[in-house]
């Protein structure tokens, strides 16, 4: 039987070279369709929905229960461990496969589990555990010291020692699409002699992948970089929308927090750590050499590209305001794991952990608005002479993200969302 | 039907006028009996636990299924709300009442549905959504500054004009009577060039309360003070155990991490805020007066004493470090609530707010070892020559609670933890 990454394979349902769902691909997701029945899993293969309940249904599986992927989430999936992810995604690669004729053939059951993807509603595919929140890009994070704390000073001393991260908040991730109030918050410009309350005026989007832990692991352990890759399930790109005034008030000593719990957004598609495989890369060197509790033994990064559109106003669709690659990214997803369990730290099915804002070293590569317009002092200009700094109500931020393979890409779709205005 | 809170009831279970749990409290908890049935939810009665699921089974609830408290968490109960929160207390005082004889006269009943304290297993007591924790203590926020950054510079700017807080880790939010592993992580003295990792030499207990949200909120929406007071469920002891080297190197600039997610424990029994309603009373004046949307109408503190004892190595019973009262939080619960959810931040069944170290304005009122000891300069005494600056292997904390009415007090039970060798 072929390897599911095989480049070579091909399905009986028409892929395009561009499209991000080829059968090397087979991301998870939770969707509901026109039918009325409950949402429930599928993968994507090229413009449709495989509905993976309806293969479990009529045994198609013989180690996933049907009641596995009739839930409105991937947790109990996620659940059953690595064996089981890797031997469903190539029991399904099998069957989609142009040369098996199990599903190809079987005209009622392909009438039954294929969806066309323009009927499908999306929803967010898991249940988020716990949300933990990194800032990982050293390019990100110089860039914004610069901006505060001047060129000699930019990194802070413990940045190259730890991914340095946070606890964030896991009730307020949502899926692609949702609408985005701006929020409000305590502003206190440096010219004002006391804080106000009022809505967000400099609102900003971070680009970010986000690691979908499925495994948990004992409170009180440690884990090694083997243990951690093993319990990453898979991927999705995160936007981590940012009240950057709210924050600079707020921050000091304790961290982020009310600038950053209205909402995170993240894409409905779970690209599995499997499928990008054939991707992966040595990240950045990192000098000075991490504590032993950090080394890595094998390339855990991944070349991977992303793009952000912007649709502005009276735009009619987004113009695209970055370009970027994870492979930039200085601490990997597993090092954040690993040093998320260092302390003894319990994780769990659900989990998902932010990358922290993508920046590369180029000036068109960078993550952030704050950066792109740098703390609002170059205003982006748009078409129609269109400009901006932050985020406008009614602008979209549109990201996306793929690994580019030999005639066929391994992608994520689309992460959007649309600011409304404060309530 | 007398109030649930009336001084003059009493209870046909002997209870004694230093028991946390007299008629006037009802607290509920989560706890097993050595019948081997799962956990379910119960209520304190003296020396006993009440167990709802038998008295639910026997049709003794009109609004309550028994399904509801055969639950391991009091999630299912709390997501009822205030309506039902109350005329369920209501019922369960009535049917302990002295005078009441629809349970006092069922012998049968009876001896199903009470259960002696000292044969049950308590549990954590419900599924805990997200935990947040706050700073909101003026003596403790003070003690801290002076400490780090002197006497002129001891309070933030930002920190009397809104209660700070950060979101924390709820995955390791653990049961009183859990064992808590010193915690392994990157480590920089001042001294010393680079870090170096192992197991925390600063380890230390922070007494605080811990909120119990009952009900969500919408994401996007704002709260008013009733409606959140009306969310809260009840209230816990919290020890959020802080690792105080660990958070030096790694808090800048996104605030504690691994130092505060190793452990969090609390209290196994939530007193409902109804209980609590005899003992409110204003908190500290504040100077400045709050933005508009953190006013506050009605007196949201509550007149409550809080106790700490540490058993020390070779010691055979814990003896008092702190005798301190939660009366002197700045920013009260309702207030931290409020800001909370003020940029839009969904609240859900099962969240825990924790209220910040309580310290209180004098020396022995002090919530956390580094303030006990200020910064390890001040060794804690104890009997044989026992002296402590933070917390050794094998050390335990207790931390009690109760507010004093005439005759009979309204208690927490208590929270502890023994600390065991990094492993």
């Amino acid at each position: 039987m072929p390897h599911p990454n095989d480049p070579s394979l091909r399905s009986f349902i028409p892929v395009a070279p561009t499209s991000d769902f080829p059968i090397q691909n087979l991301p998870y997701g939770v969707f509901s369709s026109k039918d009325g029945l409950a949402p429930r899993v599928g993968v994507a293969i090229g413009d449709c929905v495989l509905d993976l309940w309806e293969l479990a249904q009529d045994c198609r599986f013989d180690l996933v229960e049907p009641a596995v992927f009739a839930a409105a989430s991937l947790n109990p999936f996620m659940a059953l461990g690595p064996k089981v992810w890797s031997s469903t995604r190539a029991r399904i690669s099998e069957l989609l496969r142009a040369d098996y004729p199990e599903l190809r053939d079987n005209e009622k059951l392909r009438a039954r589990a294929l969806v066309p993807m323009a009927d499908v509603k999306l929803h967010l595919p898991f249940v988020v555990s716990g949300y933990t929140d990194f800032y990982s890009s050293k390019e990100h994070a110089t860039n914004v010291g610069v901006m505060f704390r001047g060129k000699d000073n930019a990194l802070q001393p413990n940045w190259l020692h730890m991914p340095i991260g946070y606890n964030g908040r896991a009730s307020t991730v949502v899926a692609s699409g949702t609408p985005v109030r701006r929020p409000r918050g305590q502003l206190k410009p440096p010219t004002a002699e006391v804080p106000s309350f009022g809505p967000c005026k400099r609102l900003d989007f971070e680009l970010e992948m986000g690691v979908v832990v499925g495994q948990p692991s004992t409170m009180g352990e440690m884990l090694t970089e083997k243990q951690a890759e093993e319990m990453i399930f898979g991927f999705v790109i995160l936007n981590d929308w940012s009240a950057r005034d709210i924050q600079q008030w707020e921050y000091v000593p304790l961290g982020p927090f009310q600038a950053k719990v209205f909402a995170t957004s993240i894409s409905p598609w779970v690209v599995m750590r499997e499928a990008l495989e054939p991707f992966r890369l040595h990240g950045p060197v990192q000098e000075p050499k991490p504590l032993p509790y950090l080394q890595q033994t094998q390339p855990n990064n991944y070349d991977m590209q992303l793009e952000v559109g912007m649709r502005a106003g009276p735009m009619n669709a987004p113009a695209n305001i970055s370009r970027t690659n994870f492979k930039y990214m200085y601490w990997s997803s597993v090092q954040q794991l690993v040093h998320h369990a260092a302390c003894g730290c319990a994780m769990n099915v659900g989990d998902l952990l932010g990358s922290g804002t993508i920046s590369g070293p180029e000036k068109d590569q960078r993550g952030s608005l704050l950066e792109i317009s740098w703390n609002g002092t170059e205003p982006v200009e748009f078409a129609a002479g269109v400009t901006r700094t932050f985020l406008e109500d009614g602008d979209s931020l549109v990201m996306r993200g793929w690994c580019q393979g030999n005639g066929y890409r391994v992608g994520f779709g689309e992460v959007e969302g649309t600011i409304l205005a404060a309530g």
